[in-house]
């Protein structure tokens, strides 16, 4: 039995210190938290009465007894891959993110998340870390580093690659695509964010704001939509090169509305995305370390008033690019 | 030069006979035309000043000079492949029906279709007929056909196939994809085309009509739209498996408006289709020759006044499944 901290969020939206206790079975690690990062998803679940957090990053403390693949003082990340079924038909073919029987994006247990000082969780379902990634950069890997890179797992070298927004997951879209070879075309509102999108790889850079006809040099074959809110997609589909693919990673309530006849004519392909299965997320911490990237993080306490002030300035539009928690 | 009758739409979209003169280039040959088939499009285009028709069966009469793969006496069809440019991306990579220089749907010449007694097209941009399959049938393959073969050419014998509509599209659907050794899920309005469904190779048949929950016996893998406008999308997303693919092959000036995040919960996919590019084109005549796969027609002759009673038959939802104009 072990007891320890975790912060919950609440029907008012207040982040809650409390205590969660757990036992570790004989297939499980604990793993002593050291960074969390901070997701746009945290946000929509504040309201909730659960522990948040989806990218940790620690330290194993001790291992289950049949545990084989990690032992005591291993680097350790996780995310949002936990309690698939291992049975059915997308856990037996790689797609385990899909499993029919996850609950809730993966949160199946809501007294356990990487928002706190421990966590007990299955072996086969976290991430070892690799030794030239230090923490506080992992963390933000495991969820928005998994998201980006899930959709650009089946890009080519020779594609050009759209990717809208310049924020905790369009930053590091931006750097695994220009590294996995691509022409990378940022799209921001502003100019404000071109400089530093060019230094992490950008090869063309468009501000959208007021804009009516999108000048990119020419067509993209990938688009990936990072931004908070969904995009005007009349401005996007223009720019759309011939059986491109777009998607769309904003979470959003409201429905799709996109022009049909120009999906039809062009055979282009809307692709929905979620973050990493276990082999994605193992060849993203690989690719990360082989090219050394890196997220742009700001770092705040893990205390009830370092995720209150992380969580403001994350929705203020604020944060460059992705908060990290420090236990 | 040579002269022949062709049938065009007009501005009040009455069906006119009329004449066209062509020269017979090196690399094209002029073929007899022996018969039509009579598509949706035909009825979008009967309004513009064009010959039209774009499911072409007849018989080679005279080749160019430089032809080198027909002869006199061909058995030949043609659809709407014509026009590529030959030297862009999508002509160098076996996508030719997405050339960026093809104009309107390959009508790059409105004064030629299949709805006329002669027609002169380039020797590259035809097909021969396999000798097993009678012109009469082999017509609407060559859109018709073409479009469901081109939605399905990705699909595995393991997948559950879902059919929207039992029409001239979706009665080849359900047969294309039997022959496949798929699983054939028919979604239709009423019962009323049930038997024919299943005799043409369903597994499954559901009635859609004021039904809130399709009582599939599992998720479909694929699923191809085949009606004449877009289905309720809400009604649909909880029957495709997580990963599985919606093909809209519906003809629509709508917007496209869909639920959002069950496509990125399940990573479906939405994907563009278009008619087969060639070799696409061939491999399904290949196939529909190997397995004897016909269309049900019901014909008409290649008349003004035939055209017209066939188009209005199409129009009226009366057509069991697709009309053929006979020379």
């Amino acid at each position: 039995m072990v007891s320890f901290t975790v912060f919950r969020g609440s029907k008012e939206g207040k982040i809650v210190e409390s205590t969660t206790t757990r036992n570790i079975g004989p297939d499980e690690v604990l793993i002593k938290v050291t960074h969390s990062g901070l997701c746009g998803t945290d946000e929509h679940y504040k309201h909730a009465d659960m522990v948040l957090g989806h990218e940790g990053a620690g330290v194993i403390e001790e291992v289950g007894a049949s545990v084989k693949s990690y032992r005591k003082g291993d680097s350790v990340g996780w995310g949002y891959q936990h309690n698939s079924c291992g049975h059915c038909k997308q856990c037996l073919t790689g797609h385990e993110t899909l499993c029919a029987e996850r609950a809730m994006f993966g949160y199946a247990n809501l007294d356990q998340g990487s928002f706190a000082h421990y966590g007990v969780w299955k072996a086969d379902y976290i991430f070892a870390i690799p030794d030239s990634i230090p923490r506080e950069f992992a963390a933000p890997l495991m969820c928005g580093g998994a998201t980006v890179f899930n959709a650009l797992k089946l890009a080519k070298a020779t594609d050009r690659v759209g990717v809208i927004g310049v924020g905790g997951l369009g930053h590091l879209a931006i750097q695994f695509a220009a590294k996995m070879g691509c022409e990378v075309v940022v799209f921001s509102s502003t100019d404000s964010k071109k400089d530093e999108a060019m230094k992490l790889g950008a090869t063309e850079f468009i501000a959208t704001k007021g804009v009516s006809e999108l000048a990119v040099s020419r067509p993209v074959d990938q688009l990936l939509v990072t931004t908070s809110v969904q995009p005007d997609w009349k401005q996007f589909l223009p720019i759309m090169a011939p059986g491109s693919t777009i998607f769309p990673l904003t979470v959003s309530q409201d429905d799709l509305t996109i022009p049909y006849m120009p999906i039809l004519a062009g055979e282009l392909n809307i692709q929905g995305s979620l973050v990493a299965a276990r082999q994605v997320q193992r060849d993203m911490l690989a690719f990360a370390a082989h090219h050394q990237i890196k997220p742009i993080i700001e770092q705040f306490p893990m205390t009830q008033q370092g995720i209150t002030d992380s969580m403001e300035r994350l929705q203020a539009g604020k944060m460059r690019y992705r908060g990290v928690l420090v236990v």
